[in-house]
């Protein structure tokens, strides 16, 4: 599939779902993003078939500035067009010249969103001009942008306040912003303030009044951000801004997931490509764990428990006919009636799995049940596959080869004895991290005992060093694997601290990646565990040269660039 | 204040605030209340000042059964009239002598709620009865119970989905009950599926089509609950019918804080007893810890967050208007404007902080000064003080001690001078973690140096230990100290791989807990920075005796509690 032409417009244009998890979404307390888990996240979102992804404040923000910078070269998104985000040019100054809009324009994004006041109160106040230099301010930047080549949207802030309070200067702005080329007026609830009923009047009557094309920002203070989006867009509003799970500042912002759910299962809208809103809940988690944040169970279409019903009253009367308990059918948005938690345990589930990664147990069926057991009590003691591909895949072919299947079983080319890992810090403040392997490699033939001492920042990455030097001349690839991202998890037991650590590790070798994992209650044990993986499934890939499994590879691949 | 006559009629009847925590909220999954933490939130419920506690289903759940029998000794209520909530007479039996129905009336609250289907669907698929029957259960018990003294409520089941599918049943059910005396046609949108604008138009229909008092129960399925409840008491509900923070299940029920909120600043409403709605935040967290379940800092009005800013962009200006940026003065629902130190911020920013946290740089711009750069450095180098402000505050407060200040300055009670970590497996599988600390007290009079080893379950654990251990003569008060939060990001660097390493830790102390953070390549060494700062701010507290800066002290306490 190729861009649609022109810039920035994106597959369907007629309604724009808008998101700004990246931009505003980041605004929430707790969450800072990398560059990595930024592009990431944009090609979730993308995969998902939103139509726009505001990325960033370039030019504000170092890490945004490098994100687009990036972004040139590394994100080929298929339905979204990138959006910069900034604000018009400096009161008394020239957007040519304001370094701060030409950072917009070396962003290179095809889309930029300009944020401008249009509250009486806040342009005098805040801003310390006046309402014809702020309306100058925004005509001449979106003029400069879009001459340049850029799609302009304007993101009228604090729309509602400053309408109802001076409407002649709210609606200034908007028609200033118009004028000079912009596509979209974005009316922005930023304290968000406002309740449905109000805010679809004011949507309504700036519509009729301006006949410009409309958009939705808000923000959740009143708990009805997704019930103000739902109200702006059927008072006319072409244009929605969300973002996933409701991230953002204070109350948060309207939940994408929600907004989404509603808008194509209540008002059948088609605000997604054909068939993506299956992808809503496992979309919804991604952008969780790449937020580092945990997931909402009770998070409305989306949640684990958002279909799950309790009440004994229900619990029976819904196996006669879910439909008349459940709002909608679950499986419309991705998500099932209790059946995610236990997904990867059930016989049938891991049977379809491993079929996925291209396993057949249809011959082994111990071999099925043994791997099921594994999974099971593994995941009990809170390891987690669903990320972790690579590392279910080694379970299962250890089992396939447990069997003596010829096809698909696989022992690791090496077996950890013993470790050690020492860090420290003396009292004339040098610092050392060091660790010490001892292993078998048992690649072709077994060898003799191998025990390798290395250096690292802290103890894993020492134990990683000392792993590559014991295992270097008999795997030779390893010096081009390269670890991509390293990520630990302290499980909580009852009381809050941590019980389990659990370490998820992502390895790059070539163009393939691969995600492993290991849990203990000790750090270095679960880093371990997922380093031996990590290094067990790339001399696998290293054996198979690449070939056999090229095509399922390239599918699990995409899904696993997270 | 004595309880208004007759039985079952609060302070102000004509709007009723009915909280459903205990009964509906208890469905949410991971809630279970014992007797005495229902007893306990029944009392929370009333001194807020809502009008009804629905406090459980005597009969069905013996817990309740208990709670009821209990209540009866055991709560004094003020504001609110207790409520049994309970099933119509089953089909084919005497509302007198079935037995749930004489459980609701043993029960000995003055209200009682009926639920009754009222979708045709139900009633012949769930009930397995037919139309008539369903009614006649109604009126029956409502008649039943009315006779016995009660106040009678009818909770009219899946009502929106029966009103649509047939009316004329829907209708004749709220009918039925009010002719038998029950005061209240409560309509459910059970499943939660619908939409403000279209329920609302429902009510509407249903005040004006049959006269009744209305009330309202609504399900977040949708992600709009709270504006469900809101468009129905503008459409005529005259009672709303909430959960505590909006648990429930699935995805929760209409969050009463919100509602209250909305009702109380937007339309006017005088919901709560005259000065009550400055409890609304601490009443939030109170029911949040009687669940068992951490406040979410992010709700609507009442979390932590709800009046947070972290934009630099937005901090500034707050300081020069905060109603400019903020939808409701914070102060009357009981909640403060927090900034959150982070990237995004600046001097006026940390200024702000500084004095939220107790401590007033204005006579020490040097120190201030310092502390700006300290903080953007750190924060560039990973560091994050937005959810430790226990960390922050001991940066600040060695920045005024390095000033000389008098007010608010403090050192650290002890410095570690050197460590040594070591996590080792064995070939016979044997495993030990273990760690030493030297370190000097610097409390009272500089001791000599300190030594002392000891193990854990891996590194972190071992190094705590050490710590403890080496401290405890010293610092008496850490054999009471608990983790109870242990959390690791791993920050990745350009190409996604781990570069640093943040720790962040929250400790309790009695009733107190506060966060500290430690950022390092090593993951050993950013653990020990924040379990130095753990100890040392504890040490703190344990100084000031928890007198000095009581005050203040109270404040950051209810805001740390998460």
């Amino acid at each position: 599939m190729t861009r649609t032409t022109p810039a920035g417009t994106p597959l369907n244009d007629a309604f724009h779902l808008y998101d700004t998890t990246l931009r505003d979404g980041s605004q929430r307390e707790g969450i800072s993003y990398s560059v990595a888990e930024k592009l990431a996240a944009a090609r979730v979102l993308d995969a998902l078939g939103v139509g726009f992804v505001e990325a960033g404040w370039p030019g504000a923000m170092p890490k945004d500035t490098e994100f687009f910078r990036r972004a040139q070269d590394e994100l080929s998104l298929r339905h979204a067009a990138l959006v910069a985000f900034g604000s018009t040019r400096k009161a008394g100054t020239r957007a040519d010249r304001d370094p701060q809009v030409r950072a917009l324009l070396d962003a290179q994004a095809p889309v930029v969103t300009l944020v401008a006041k249009s509250d009486a109160r806040h342009i005098r106040r805040a801003l310390r001009t006046d309402v014809a230099e702020n309306r100058a301010m925004v005509e001449d930047t979106v003029r400069f942008l879009v001459r340049e080549g850029r799609r302009v949207f304007l993101d009228a802030e604090h729309f509602f306040d400053g309408y109802a309070y001076d409407p002649a200067t709210a609606l200034g702005v908007l028609e200033a912003a118009a004028g000079a080329g912009a596509d979209v007026a974005v009316l922005c609830d930023t304290n968000g303030g406002r309740l449905p009923d109000d805010l679809g009047a004011t949507v309504e009557e700036v519509v009729a009044r301006t006949g410009l094309r409309v958009g939705i920002h808000c923000q959740n203070d009143t708990g009805c951000a997704v019930a103000c989006t739902i109200a702006a867009v059927r008072a006319g509003a072409t244009h929605a801004q969300c973002t996933a799970n409701g991230y953002g500042e204070r109350a948060g912002n309207a939940d994408l997931f929600a907004v989404v759910g509603n808008l194509s299962t209540k008002l059948g809208m088609a605000v997604l490509p054909e068939g993506r809103l299956a992808e809503l809940s496992r979309t919804a988690r991604e952008l969780a764990a790449l937020a580092h944040l945990p997931h909402d169970p009770h998070q409305p279409y989306v949640g684990d428990s958002a279909f799950a019903h309790k009440a004994g009253l229900h619990a029976s009367a819904v196996k006669v006919d879910p439909l008349l308990y459940n709002h909608v059918d679950p499986v419309t948005v991705g998500n099932g009636t209790r059946i995610l938690v236990s997904e990867m345990s059930g016989r049938a589930s891991l049977e379809l799995k491993a079929a996925e990664l291209g396993l057949d147990f249809a011959g082994a069926p111990d071999a099925l049940t043994r791997a099921v057991a594994k999974v099971k009590e593994r995941e009990a003691a809170g390891w987690s596959y669903e990320a972790a591909d690579a590392s279910l895949e080694l379970l299962l072919r250890a089992e396939l080869a447990g069997d003596g299947a010829v096809e698909g079983g696989f022992r690791a080319p090496f077996a950890v004895l013993a470790h050690e890992v020492r860090s420290e810090r003396r009292t004339d403040g040098t610092a050392l991290s060091e660790a010490t392997v001892r292993l078998r490699a048992d690649a072709g033939e077994p060898t003799g005992e191998i025990r390798h001492t290395a250096r690292g920042d802290g103890p894993v990455e020492a134990l990683d060093a000392a792993l590559r030097g014991a295992l270097r001349a008999r795997l030779p690839w390893l010096d081009a694997l390269e670890p991509t991202r390293y990520d630990v998890r302290v499980l909580d037991d009852a009381d809050g601290a941590g019980a389990a650590i659990r370490v998820t590790l992502t390895s790059r070798l070539g163009g393939r990646e691969w995600t492993t994992v290991g849990t203990h209650a000790n750090l270095v044990e679960a880093a371990l565990l997922a380093l031996c993986d990590a290094l067990a499934y790339g001399d696998g890939y290293g054996e198979s040269g690449g070939v056999r499994d090229a095509a399922r590879r390239d599918v699990r691949e995409t899904a696993s660039v997270r």
